[in-house]
């Protein structure tokens, strides 16, 4: 069972070396044309990109997002934001006062985001461009919204590299569909299994670099670093922890 | 500057009206696979899918999502959730303790999971399947998450019904590009003028049935019911007010 789109999708993965050509204006509409035709909770269309070239300010946000060389070396990254800003100007012209204050205001404009972007992203691969989703433009958020000039009630959600690829990029395998689907609802028996053979699969892949950590409880004992041990450290360190003093700034006050 | 996938993101609209023939377990098998194949940050896969079939529970969520009839219609509804609840399990075997506290740690998950989705949506759209994006499995929460048996760490973020389409949808007109897209940085001048010829376009497509409504500050004087006023009304209502506490139940406190 397959189409050409899910023939694309199956074959991506992030992209972080590009050639240094640049990418034409017109794709970058394209791509952002394609961006508007997802779903959009009531046609409400939160979303707004930033389309940064320079290369001066993409060095700036290399820094920015943990120091990643792809953001600067991409001929182009996205900037993509929810912006409840046009809809204060709607009601500014109709005579209404617009309600920011919930963690719905927030989320319904962040899932929105979220959908578009991957249009944009399939788009571009599609075209042969690569991309690298950038999690990282929340790491200094508040420099972020101060380069990118970003005005209250806009705020970035996620950023994305766009460039040619210079390398084919690796697809990982991925959690078994058994631990991630659920039938009629959420089958609450732990997963144990099916982590343990996922954990496995990604220690021989080599992106751990086959290290060794010791087995939890037995410090004596050698095992293979693998995805149970990326994942745990990286979930038990508290990140981004000033989001939310931001967003307040922002006009997004998540009562 | 065309591609079969970008063909189809021109083509997608809502489905509200299916037929009732079933879509089988593997193509929503088929779906969720290329959901996983979206990025996802840091590899942690913080999305789980909860199908449901059974035509009862379909006829309550239904009922729980605003009464959308085609929530009880569509052979298979989608609940896409935020789950943090593998990595806390993740955690207990390596000797870890999970943060969960920030907002940070809701905002990653949720976004994993809107690109998720809209990988899944585009598959299906391409296997000539329809679906829809429901948000108000938001409206009714804590009842959703009763229904579906989710446990903490685990939280419904956009739901989607999917089948076999009975009409074609309609390809509503989107906001123009210049509104949308920002080069360089963000641009703050107002973009009353294509809000505007907007405004109009959406009012000429009939959606809104050729209502009028009084111009703001002349209320003698009537014009056409648009996109501007659609909007004003829809983000002047507070809605969702109890998602933070349910949140806060699940175990995502938004510090």
């Amino acid at each position: 069972m397959t189409t050409p789109t899910i023939e694309l999708i199956r074959r991506h993965g992030s992209v972080r070396h590009y050639k240094p050509d640049p990418v034409a204006p017109d794709i970058i509409e394209a791509l952002v044309a394609a961006a508007q035709r997802a779903s959009t909770s009531s046609n409400l269309q939160m979303t707004s990109v930033v389309a940064v070239t320079d290369p001066a300010v993409r060095r700036r946000l290399s820094e920015l997002c943990g120091g990643q060389a792809h953001v600067a070396q991409a001929p182009v990254f996205l900037a993509w934001c929810a912006d409840l800003k046009r809809l204060d100007r709607a009601c500014e012209r109709r005579g209404y006062t617009q309600v920011t204050a919930y963690v719905e205001n927030f989320l319904v404009a962040a899932v929105d985001v979220a959908i578009a972007a991957q249009n944009a992203a399939l788009a571009a691969e599609s075209l042969g461009l690569g991309i690298c989703y950038i999690g990282s433009i929340r790491n200094n958020v508040a420099a972020v919204i101060e380069l990118l000039r970003l005005p209250r009630l806009v705020f970035p959600i996620v950023g994305m590299t766009v460039g040619w690829p210079a390398t084919t990029p690796t697809v990982r395998p991925r959690l078994p569909l058994s631990a991630v689907l659920h039938w009629e609802h959420y089958d609450a028996a732990p997963k144990d299994a099916e982590l343990a053979a996922y954990d496995r699969i990604m220690a021989a892949t080599g992106i751990y670099q086959n290290r060794q950590v010791p087995v939890p409880g037995r410090p004596e004992q050698m095992e293979e670093y693998g995805w149970l041990e990326h994942s745990a450290r990286r979930v038990a360190q508290a990140w981004r922890t000033e989001l939310r003093a931001i967003l307040e700034q922002q006009g997004f006050d998540l009562k």
